[in-house]
C-alpha cells in the first residue's frame, strides 16, 4: 500500500479540490492510501471514500504569502508541515500540496531532507510539446543559483525520471543554452556541457534553445533555477495572454466572429488541452528523500487526481530509492 | 539630411525585401538619404527611387552561418562590413541589416565602436504587450555574462530610448527577477537592485516576473544577455507553438472548423498583429557610437521600412548622442 499525505488546506479551491481529487484516486487506484491534513469540520463532509484514507485534524495552516522558512518554522501544526512530518516519520511515503510553493521546497528541505550525495534539490516539471509528449525541465526556481555540478545532477534526475515514471527508453537530455553549438554560453553552460558530454550513462543530445522547447528538441531540459523559473513564466505568461488576446478579439468582431467562434468551438478546446499540462500531475522537488510534489494553486480536481497519479508511479517504479542507489554508487567509485 | 547604410544582402528576402523597403521609406521620409551594400545587377532592378539614395557594389557577402568574428575579419568586402565601415568613416549615420546577427554585433563592436564609458553595448528590441504599447528589453544577447554594473547602464539607455524614441515622458523600468520582492534573486539581482533604487536619474519600479512582462508590467526591462536570450526565445517560441497549433486544430477541425476560422478571420488577423511588432522596428544593438539595427532574418519590405522609421527617429532624437553626453557625466562625477 503507497501512502500519500495530503495538504488539504493549500491552495486556491481548498480543501473542495484536495478533497474530490482524493475522491477520485481513492476509487480508481486500490494500492494507494490517502491521510489528509487540515480541518475535518470542512474536509469530512466533501469526503465520499471511506477505506484507505484517514483525517489528520488541524487548523493552522500556511497563506500564499507567508513567508516560506519562517512560516515552517513557526505554525509547527500547519496542514503542510504535518504532512511533511508524516512522511519523516515514516507514517507517509511521499507528500502533496496546492500551496505555497517555498513553503514546500522549505518543508521538503527542513523536515523531509535531501538525499545525502545530491548538492541542491531542483524543482522539475513536465511542459507541453506540440507532439503531446511533453519535456521535464528542471531546476525551474527552487534555487536561485546552480553550479555545473548540480546541472549535471539534474541530467541524471531527470533522466531517471523520463525513464521509469514516463516510460521513456533512453531520454534525450538537453542543455538550455543561448545557441546549439558546442562553445555557446557563459562559463557554467560551458562547463556543464562538458560534464554532460563525458557521462556516458545519460543520452546527451547537446545544448537546446528556448524556441525549440515547445517543440519537444530534448526528453529532459537542465538549467539554473535561476533561468529555469525565467523560461517557464515566460512560457506561462505567454500563453495566458495569448488566448486572452484570442477571447477579447472574438468578443469584439461582433456577431460574425461569435458565431465563428462557436463554430470553433471544439477546436480552441484541442488547443487548450494541448496546453494544458496538468495531466502530466505537478511539479516533483526532485532529490529529496520522498517524493514532494507541487500542484498549482488553481488546480481542480482533476489536477489533484492527476498529481496523486503521478506520485503513485514515482512510488511504484521507485524512482528515489533508484536515485539514492545510483548517487551512492557515484560516490563510491570516486 | 539623415544618411543610412543598408545591407542590402543580408536576411531570406534579400536584397527585394531591403530594397522594397528602401523604396517605401524615401517615399514616406524626405529628410533620409540611403545608402545600398550589395550586388549592383540584383538591387538597381528593384530601386524606384532615383534620388537621396546610391549603391555601393560589391559581391561579397556574410551568410547566415559564417562564424561572426571571423566572418568580419575575413571578409572584408562584405556588403555588411561595407555598411558598417560607412558609419565609422562618417560617410553614414547608422548602419541596418537583415543578416547574421552575431557578425552585425561584432561589425559593430570591431568596426563602429562602443561608447567610451559603456563597457558592454546591450541588444534591445521592443517586444508586444497586450495594450499595444509594448515594452523594451535588454540585453537580449549581446553578452553571455553581465554585470550589475552593465545592468544599470542598460536602464539608463533603455530609458533615454523609451523616453526620446517611443516619447514615455518618465519610463518605469523593471529588473527581471525570479520574483517582485525585493529581497529576490541571486546575487546579480541583489546588486543590480541596489544600483537601480540609488539612481534617482531613473523611474525604477522594482523587480517584475517574466509571466508579466506581456500584460505591460514596465515600459523597459533590464537582465544579463543570457536570460534575456532565453526569455525573448520562449516567448517567441510559445506564440509560435500555439498559433501552429491552433492553425492544426482548426485543420483537423473538418468544414465546421473551416467555416468558423473563415468567420473569424478578422478576429485571428487581430490577434496575429497584436502578436508582431515588427512596426517597432527591430533590435538595437545599444551602446555604440551610431545606431546599429538589426532587423528579423525573415524580414518583409514593411518591416524593413518599420526598421528605416525607426533609424530616422533615432538620428532626430539624437539618443546616441544624448547618450554619449549622459555617460560623460557621469564618469565626471565620479
Amino acid at each position: 500500500m503507497k501512502k500519500i499525505a495530503i495538504d488539504a488546506m493549500g491552495g486556491d479551491h481548498a480543501p473542495q479540490a484536495l478533497v474530490e481529487g482524493a475522491n477520485q484516486a481513492l476509487e480508481k487506484f486500490s494500492d494507494i492510501e490517502l491521510i489528509l491534513y487540515g480541518d475535518e469540520e470542512q474536509i469530512k463532509p466533501l469526503l465520499k471514500a471511506r477505506e484507505r484514507v484517514s483525517i489528520v485534524h488541524t487548523k493552522e495552516k500556511i497563506q500564499s504569502d507567508d513567508e516560506p522558512t519562517k512560516a515552517i518554522r513557526k505554525k509547527k501544526e500547519a496542514s503542510m508541515v504535518l504532512a511533511a512530518k508524516a512522511v519523516k516519520n515514516g507514517e507517509a511515503d511521499a507528500v502533496l500540496s496546492a500551496g505555497n510553493t517555498g513553503a514546500l521546497l522549505a518543508a521538503g528541505f527542513f523536515i523531509i531532507g535531501r538525499i545525502k550525495q545530491i548538492d541542491r534539490p531542483g524543482l522539475m516539471s513536465t511542459l507541453p510539446t506540440v507532439d503531446g509528449r511533453g519535456f521535464d525541465m528542471l531546476d525551474l526556481g527552487a534555487n536561485a543559483e546552480n553550479t555545473a555540478h548540480h546541472l549535471h545532477q539534474y541530467a541524471i534526475l531527470g533522466s531517471f525520471y523520463a525513464k521509469h515514471v514516463r516510460g521513456i527508453e533512453r531520454p534525450r537530455i538537453g542543455l538550455l543554452n543561448n545557441g546549439t553549438e558546442s562553445s555557446k554560453g557563459d562559463p557554467l553552460r560551458k562547463e556543464t556541457y562538458e560534464l554532460l558530454t563525458n557521462d556516458s550513462a545519460i543520452n546527451f543530445v547537446g545544448n537546446v534553445e528556448a524556441r525549440d522547447l515547445m517543440s519537444g528538441v530534448a526528453d529532459v531540459v537542465v538549467t539554473d533555477g535561476f533561468t529555469g523559473n525565467a523560461v517557464l513564466k515566460s512560457i506561462e505568461g505567454t500563453a495566458m495572454s495569448i488566448m486572452g488576446q484570442l477571447k477579447k478579439s472574438i468578443l469584439a468582431g461582433g456577431l460574425k466572429a461569435k458565431i465563428g467562434a462557436l463554430l470553433l468551438k471544439d477546436s480552441l478546446k484541442d488547443l487548450k488541452q494541448s496546453l494544458d499540462y496538468s495531466d502530466a500531475g505537478g511539479a516533483v522537488l526532485f532529490g529529496l528523500k520522498a517524493p514532494v510534489v507541487k500542484t498549482h494553486g488553481s488546480s481542480d480536481a482533476k489536477a489533484v487526481f492527476s498529481t496523486i497519479a503521478q506520485i503513485r508511479t514515482m512510488l511504484e517504479s521507485d524512482v528515489v530509492g533508484k536515485s539514492v542507489v545510483e548517487f551512492s554508487k557515484e560516490v563510491e567509485e570516486k
